[in-house]
């Protein structure tokens, strides 16, 4: 540790000391900015709310939607920064890098989310206004999850820097395409498998593609996994798993809609776990399973049943994709990621790019058979909100709307990820050098390893300098 | 690193590479099919919901039964999966296999689950389909709760596939033995003390009993913690402690029922904590606290108030219980576990089994004093379900048939137990050599443990292969 | 290992054998009879509950508050025993007694919490006794957070029998103080910023001023943390950060109230996230991040925004306050916490007191000038509860009636503080020697590290021991 020599990371290249203090400032003066120009309390949070009751003739608290959406709010946010910030943690020396900057971007992304959200979706024409309530709260973190997603692929090659660049534009690409997607072509993706999963997902891999390192091998020490971060990333895992329910029931219809999309979440999670140990198991000479599967891809039926959860696709519908996304995602992981020009860190195109498409085509499928006799009248006119002029669109015509849908996603996932790719080449974002990918201690202070085994390490090494001096003697 | 010769377990013995992915898609696909043939949404999960509202006057989407559980769902699925996964990663080189292979298994069970409780329970009689909703998809969590708890008296000792037997039985077993206690002898045990707890820990036990290896010493070094795993073990040990009374209400009845249980559970466990504290300290020399007390017998006191936390039992009378079951269940900690020919590798008789009928014989006495004073007449007949035909059946017969749950617990338990033991004693299994019992490498791919200290470990062997040559040399 | 002298440690002074059972004891057994004679469930989750709904004209069970509260009980009890525990394992060897005291004197406050809380609020008048429900459960859990922040400033230096004391009058200073400001000052605070952050705070900080070691650098080696440790800390922090809007919501007005505070926590903690990690940068040379900082800092703003959350203080100033307090905690911790006499273990002062006390100074701005076009007529008394006998007391009366309060909660910190110090000063607590401090050895069985790695280090020690005898034979 006592080099005389300049570490590589000591260059000026990766320090970020003006660089990030600047960039977190001016973006959170610009937030304060925007948010009192444009943000106020909806109807529901605001001190007003006893009057709206009055007005609309609520007789109960209860009909807030704060009561029918905080529970999934919470768990939504769990997955956010616990499952994303965990599943990261992985590698055996970006523990610190994952947990923490998924923190940062996933901060700095919902406020902006907010805005961006805002204006194309919760704007009072009046008073030109965006007005927030838990919904909002629930969609800035679906959209900070795309920007998440796109973190992984480029996990341990960026710097922070780099990731409040790519939050920033992935947040605005987000709003733009979700508003085109949700609102006019009126598809519904509940969970965001095309929203969410395919745009980010194709997002990340395209900046991850564009940003290239031939020489990335001189860090291949690091890229590996040790016991302890594998066993920090089920925590990672479990919580995105467990709580995938919710992801895809948060914005849901109220009562049947959201009751549905659970159910329906629950069991296809359950199918993908048994079909990726089954073909992770498959997959080695002596049948071991390998822990990136168990980590990755037993999250791929939560993925691909985020645009249909909340349809009709009855309970065995909903095995069948987690049984085949299960077999898929994990012989991604066995057979893709290595043979692309990607460097995909975390194996998102396994675990959300893909998926999200096969989710978005699930979700039109669905939609294109939905039926009166399934769904009854006023189910199928909820279930798709096909009200005022959307009256007369018919189930097939919705199952063409959102396979348009899937479209949408992936080119601005794939032209957005170019243009913002080849913004981050610039060679003034503080990147980390080749040989040191992967590795803390170019962004963060990393305690002293060696004084974790004070009493075992130490004496070691003592005890070999002292023979050294003792064999010069000899 | 580099043996030439054969590792034990690359012996045939335990390569699963075929059997694992056969059960699992053999598995997979038995569940689609019957899922197909039997599973719809329930009246409230489908589209139709409209539509009943309408017909039964219900007027506001609150009162959908998703509203009144989902929060309890959502940290009972944590229990199950981070809890009882974490609370098992305690041993030094097994954490991979506690939490994977209690995610496989839950995830397989609560399919079966779904269908075993389904047919004994929740089929509608003139369609001949199963409705689920969100209390199924609790119920289905319960009853791998069992099979987990069973999980942790095989710990380290069997294979995968064993343990797939091992759930497919206990599932089995559960829905009937559930079936006979709840319905036939309408038995309430709304936290599972008995149904859960005391089957689930006797069933465990007795199959360990079966199972005993006379030389399992040979893998002792390998039986105990370190400090890394000792801490992820209470993350699994907290998640358990804080959502316990979200397990114990979770089916409990609406409004007070689910209140009472909670508050008796939280107050319970609190006194569990001290008097487990105070025993672990007295049974030390100089009084140190032991991490196996405190990561489990602060828990007993949830199992053991598993049925009669809806009860009127009283704050003082939950802290009673609790204060009883921390220094029962660390005193079996202390004593009863080492002396046993069963090798219980998580202490499951001290948690779980003991505790579990204790809770039964809590429930029995106070149903049989309960009385309209206490409960009011109408809370008296909603806490003990006391409708229809079971009009007449007073408090005290009530008490009666709570001892006969426990007693029909125990049995299907332990002659569940000795049967599935049996058929795990089968040499085609895949379980390990008595040499490499609570060891992940049998059936994980392992990280390289070298690798983790780049710094550290590898100079010192080096410099130690140097010196060899050295003093060849010399 | 094999040391053949005593270890320090083994001395009499730190046994804890006799005093820690038998204040678990007493305790436990005190709980039982004062429980016995005062605590009674309340209406809501009373088996009487069908009979209240008829009389009270209740409908439905939705409106049982429960229903309107259990979800954020359950995040905060979360927070409590995982967020606050957790945090604490930054050390490098202190992680068992983090989570392991922080677990045992926060299920012994909560029983004391819920009997001075009762007996100063929750007192029926009529029968004397405590009537208890879910929000007496969350405000027992708030009443311990003020004692486990004060577990940060005196982490690692003393035994958990000062600890046990020092919840034992920390709790009944916080209910006396609680009931002078929220009942006698009619102050709101809902969060605590006063009640729970500034009084817990300043509370730790005098007890570790007056316990303060002038030889406590004997242990400097293990004041710092290690790579895992810092990572289990990110759990605790995160948890804490993710519930925080269920904290500061979790007693608020129904309806609008808890809906607004959750988005105005939301967003402070999300804009401290950016300022905290800016001034974290600025503060190394080369703009590397600071562990301590990410997990403390980035929570100052929901401390902040403790008692002005659930009022109108609009979107943009919920983000000015966690801009300031994000830049002010890390200063904080860059340039205070090294030049007190107080060795503040978990910097509290820069993450509660002085946090703290920015929030009450927040809510009596904010409450000053509150005024009826931005809350409504009725939003102003919901908010302030201004009714019966307060009905007249105006805006900027109240505000400086919340001033008053900051008084309060100091003087009760610091008085308090001062007395507890002196007691905790007596030589009969069993704490550690100042050699001995931060170490879990000295309360707790630690496994033994050198059978971690098994394979790596025995061999070379073995080795090494092979070469001193070749050499001796040389």
């Amino acid at each position: 540790m006592e080099n005389h020599f300049l570490l590589p990371w000591d260059n000026l290249n990766t320090n970020i000391r003006i660089k990030l203090p600047v960039v977190c400032f001016t973006w959170q003066i610009a937030m304060i900015i925007l948010f009192g120009v444009f943000v106020r309390y909806d109807s529901e949070s605001d001190a007003h709310w006893p009057e709206t009751m009055i007005q609309n003739n609520i007789t109960s608290n209860t009909e807030n939607d704060f009561y029918y959406r905080y529970p999934s709010f919470q768990d939504v946010h769990v997955m956010i920064f616990v499952g994303f910030g965990f599943l990261m943690t992985f590698l055996k020396r970006y523990s610190f890098s994952a947990v923490g900057f998924n923190f940062l971007i996933a901060s700095f992304g919902i406020q902006w989310a907010l805005l961006m959200q805002g204006w194309f979706g919760s704007l009072d024409p009046s008073t030109g206004k965006i007005l927030i309530g838990v919904e909002n709260l629930i969609n800035a973190d679906f959209c900070v999850a795309g920007c998440l997603i796109a973190f992984g692929a480029v996990l341990g090659k960026v710097s922070p820097v780099q990731l409040l660049v790519m939050t920033l534009f992935g947040v605005t690409l987000f709003a733009v395409e979700e508003y085109i997607i949700l609102e006019l072509l009126h598809v519904k993706d509940a969970g965001g498998s095309m929203v969410i999963h395919a745009f980010g997902g194709y997002y990340g891999l395209t900046i991850s593609r564009v940003l290239y390192r031939p020489r990335i091998h001189q860090s291949k020490h690091l890229q590996g996994s040790v016991y302890q971060s594998d066993v920090f990333a089920m925590i990672g895992t479990l919580f995105l798993w467990m709580f995938w329910p919710s992801f895809n029931s948060a914005i849901a219809y109220h009562g049947d809609g959201q009751h549905r999309a659970v159910i329906n979440t629950y069991l296809c999670l359950a199918a993908s776990v048994l079909t990726t140990v089954a073909i992770s198991s498959l997959s080695q000479k002596t049948g071991k399973l390998d822990m990136v599967h168990i980590q990755n891809s037993t999250l791929a039926g939560g993925v691909a049943l985020g645009t249909a959860a909340e349809f009709m696709v009855s309970p065995y519908g909903a095995l069948i994709v987690g049984f085949l996304c299960g077999i898929l995602s994990t012989m991604g992981y066995i057979f893709i990621s290595k043979n692309l020009k990607i460097h995909d860190t975390c194996g998102i195109h396994n675990l959300h790019a893909m998926p999200g498409l096969i989710g978005g085509i699930v979700g039109a499928i669905t939609a294109a058979t939905a039926n009166e006799l399934d769904y009854g009248k006023q189910g199928l006119i909820n279930t798709f909100g096909l009200t005022g002029k959307l009256q007369s669109r018919s189930p097939s015509t919705q199952g063409g709307y959102q396979a348009a849908g899937i479209c949408v996603a992936l080119a601005f996932g794939i032209v957005g990820g170019a243009i913002v790719g080849g913004i981050l080449r610039l060679p003034i974002w503080g990147d980390p050098a080749d040989e040191n990918c992967y590795d803390d201690e170019v962004y963060w202070e990393v305690p002293e390893e060696d004084e974790e085994n004070p009493d075992s390490i130490p004496p070691i090494l003592e005890y070999n300098n002292h023979m050294i001096h003792k064999q010069q003697e000899m």
